[in-house]
């Protein structure tokens, strides 16, 4: 019982790691697609993300199975319903990546706000190191990296309000596409960086079992 | 032993219907406060989101109870592992709910997009609806509900998609700031409509045992 049981729990160990791979991989393609308008990426992005669904639910499934059948307590028992939170965040990230690249292709051939491409680039860099991070800390459970998350956070909330400060000067004289787009993809990016916190949040906790204060994970933007 | 499960589990479907009431109230405040420019009412959203951040946390802490304590098996473990879901999808909501009322806040005394006070408005009432949709299903369990809040968001969805249709027409001479809002505000409305939607599947789910095709849920916007 007990062997079956660390045999579905490693199991589900395994899925958050495939999980967090594909989104790593689906942000930095997602970024490339945008950067270079590179419709083929975009369009590998857009599909693959279905992948990422697929594991989401078989993950929950299994996390219900062991909830039913082994009844877990304790430290098992967090580590359960911490991984059904993580998937479904792991999940919406994978959708942020996925939106991106919907943008590159919608605008394929032209690339999506070429005056903005420096920002976008440091916010892609940003998003996908947070990403591989994630990845990093969910096979190793090195705090330094929940650290480091955390900077690449704070690294995408600075380059979302610079664009928003560069839209409102009065030297943005872009069309309303680019308006929109730069609106759309800002805020996608920030939000990828607030779900890889959270999930670096809960890492922290399961290893450390204490949370960071909830002054800090309110986030008012 | 049994009755102190199901205190708990009656408990846990309170916390959820008044989070949910608690959103229905700041999604229409908020939306009243956005078309009145009503600086006051969307200061209220804004704080009062907190209370559905703090009952997120005690319901969660309360299903994380149940599990360890009762090991609750078949349906009720499904109903609380739901619950689990639905509270951070509700939470969700209400940080939408937020967001329209920080740009509402933010550009008083003037209105936020004058020009779209018909669809803000149209918006508005459909997210409102469904919000008080998801609060009866979660008191009744009433499917014909569920069926009711699908309606609100296709409504949604439209709303959405008739607004980047309007700022991308030639039409359009609204300045950069008005495009944003214009933009997270579309955005805001119909992230807050599939999640309306996410809760009505789910209790549709827990009632009929049966869960719709991922070929329905799965978003391509």
């Amino acid at each position: 019982m007990r062997e079956i049981f660390e045999a579905e729990l490693q199991q589900v160990g395994d899925d958050l790691q495939e999980m967090s791979a594909l989104v790593a991989e689906a942000i930095d393609r997602a970024g490339r697609a945008l950067i270079d308008a590179d419709h083929q990426l975009a369009q590998e992005v857009i599909v693959d993300d279905l992948a990422i669904d697929t594991i989401e639910r078989a993950l929950d499934e299994r996390c219900l199975y062991i909830l039913a059948q082994q009844a877990p307590v304790a430290t098992d028992l967090r580590i359960v319903v911490t991984a059904l939170r993580m998937s479904s965040t792991l999940e919406r990230m994978g959708d942020l990546a996925r939106h991106i690249a919907q943008i590159a292709r919608g605008r394929y051939p032209d690339r999506a706000v070429p005056v903005l491409e420096p920002t976008l680039r440091e916010m892609h860099e940003a998003a996908t190191r947070a990403a591989r991070r994630v990845q990093g800390l969910l096979e190793n459970r090195d705090l330094e990296l929940a650290a480091q998350v955390k900077a690449d956070d704070a690294i995408l909330d600075q380059l979302h309000r610079q664009t928003f400060t560069t839209m409102l000067d009065e030297g943005w004289t872009e069309d309303a596409q680019q308006t929109i787009d730069a609106t759309l993809l800002s805020r996608f990016y920030e939000r990828f960086g607030d779900h890889a916190v959270s999930i670096a949040r809960r890492i922290e906790f399961l290893v450390t079992g204490e949370l960071e204060s909830a002054a800090h994970s309110h986030h008012d933007n």
